[in-house]
């Protein structure tokens, strides 16, 4: 059995900087492209950092390697003109809202969502979209649906603005999902499979410890069905998030799963198993392009029914990274 | 501020053996006795190696301190001989019920608790005690809910048997034990303090991870309320349960939180803070004395409002454990 994609996309990606940088974006070259996370120390919050740290991306990509580098802007209060300027930067694809310090590097989120509304009023308007980090500072299993009001609130309120829920992981929020046509949403690889009982319900497994953390065995299986029966606002975004092997294997683990280098065979695994193959184009493409109007560059990539070993680690310019699914084997894998 | 505990006991203690009990057990001296754990490897399920077990214990301990073992069996089907037989052993408290491979070193634990029934019937008869780990293989937060009603049917149908729900941390455990006057509970020190907010709720936590895993803040609440109201069948239990720091600080980090040598400094800050110093020596001593019959040997242990400074580690005999507030200060401490 194959599958050939057409340029599949990673809708919500982290690549770091630095010598991370340079280790983990080649490991995302079976996609087309990405959508790049701005949280890095300092965040990028302006059109020159964003253009940057895109060329840096590029360098560490290869100079082989074509990738659609879609990159945000951290999320501050930003006036029209430089909503203006953003908007003309070439790569510039949406801002990216974290409550203040909700995850990694995020300690200069938005405290006071009401400070933020005639910034949302322009996105609106210029038809820039919203990318939110969706957490209260609750209890940590209700973060998400805790927030929903404040998705519910923001779609009612901007109802031509278009609202990306990222790493999506409950029931609830594929609910709320259905309720707004102007909300999208993200879901990662791990979300799709892992309960809170995979993270801590035998022994406790840093590698799979992400924010939001993996939910109940109800809102996995909700994910899951949604992703296998091509609910078409339902974007594929790993999350992909690495972090030093030391910083994951301490007493103080940071939150993260890296999943990039596996995440398209895995995701050919699981819609397989499910006999949902035909699916797969639309999660990891086509509603993303469709709803976003992005034109990724054509890049085909086939995947196979052929075991493939996810090493241990990866290592390279003193830095290690340990994958998901370290040392195991995914039944399927790209083909060469 | 001071308080004096007469014969404080830490009813529900993990020692473990060779170089690790070496280690531990002197730093549970300011306690007059505690009912130790059998989950050896293998674990203790005959009389001739509990006594055995024991004696290891009172020489860990050291010659000159006196400290009443409360031994258990790790619970298999005994026959009414093999029951007389544990009875008479000196220093024999109870049997010690694992669901089959619930947490560390169960394996040999129950499969089926019908086939258990007719010991659980001699012990009702002949006045033994059943400790339990009370969790099914659910999922993780839901495990002790779902065990409840084993402890129902169990307390309806053994109504004179002493049923003892280990470590709980639930406030639907709290309820249970108030519907049921032939069962009994202990609560560790963690459990009176945190959530899964503070093991997975920033960054992971393994030296909070513990099984049953902490539960949510309205638990902890109902826990804190319970011991600090004096409830009469609540008991402290630490729990106590030290794993090598290099297993603790590892991918695949095992179950436990290591309080020993502060759990009686720490517990005497929080009943003080909430004015509550009166019910300490029911918690630490009474509850058991009365609900169990115990006559511990007298020991004074006076406590006072000066702070104490916790080792990051306690190391010797070639063993590294990291205690809970590694590092850190609690603001009472036992008076030399």
């Amino acid at each position: 059995m194959e599958i050939t994609l057409e340029s599949p996309l990673d809708m919500h990606l982290h690549l770091r900087d630095g010598d991370m940088l340079k280790l983990v974006a080649p490991l995302s070259a079976d996609f087309a492209g990405a959508v790049i996370m701005p949280n890095l120390v300092p965040p990028v919050t302006e059109p020159g950092a964003m253009v940057a740290y895109s060329e840096r991306i590029r360098e560490a990509m290869g100079a082989d390697c074509e990738f659609d580098r879609y990159m945000t802007l951290f999320f501050t209060a930003l006036t029209e003109q430089q909503l203006v300027l953003a908007q003309e930067t070439p790569g510039f694809f949406g801002l990216k809202l974290y409550p203040a310090g909700i995850t990694t590097n995020s300690e200069g989120g938005v405290s006071n969502l009401a400070e933020a509304e005639s910034t949302l009023k322009l996105m609106e308007e210029m038809g820039i979209p919203l990318l939110v980090h969706g957490e209260s500072h609750g209890f940590v299993m209700d973060r998400e649906a805790e927030f929903l009001s404040v998705y519910r609130n923001l779609a009612r309120k901007f109802p031509k603005l278009r609202l990306c829920m990222e790493h999506i992981t409950t029931a609830a929020a594929l609910e709320l999902l259905d309720e707004f046509e102007n909300l999208c949403a993200t879901v990662t690889l791990q979300h799709l499979i892992i309960t809170l009982d995979d993270v801590a319900g035998g022994a406790l497994k840093p590698h799979l410890f992400c924010k939001p953390i993996a939910k109940r065995p109800g809102d996995r299986d909700a994910l899951l069905q949604a992703a296998i029966n091509g609910h078409p606002r339902l974007m594929f975004g790993s999350d992909s998030a690495p972090h030093p092997r030391c910083k994951k294997e301490a007493c103080g683990c940071a939150a993260g799963v890296f999943t990039a280098p596996l995440a398209l065979p895995k995701l050919a695994e699981i819609f397989a198993q499910h006999g949902a193959l035909d699916k797969l184009q639309g999660f990891v493409s086509g509603n993303a392009c469709r709803i976003h109007g992005l034109k990724p560059h054509a890049k085909r990539v086939t995947l196979h029914d052929v075991p493939m070993s996810v090493p241990s680690l990866y290592a390279d310019y003193g830095q290690q990274v340990v994958p998901m699914y370290a040392g195991e084997e995914i039944s399927w894998s790209v083909k060469a």
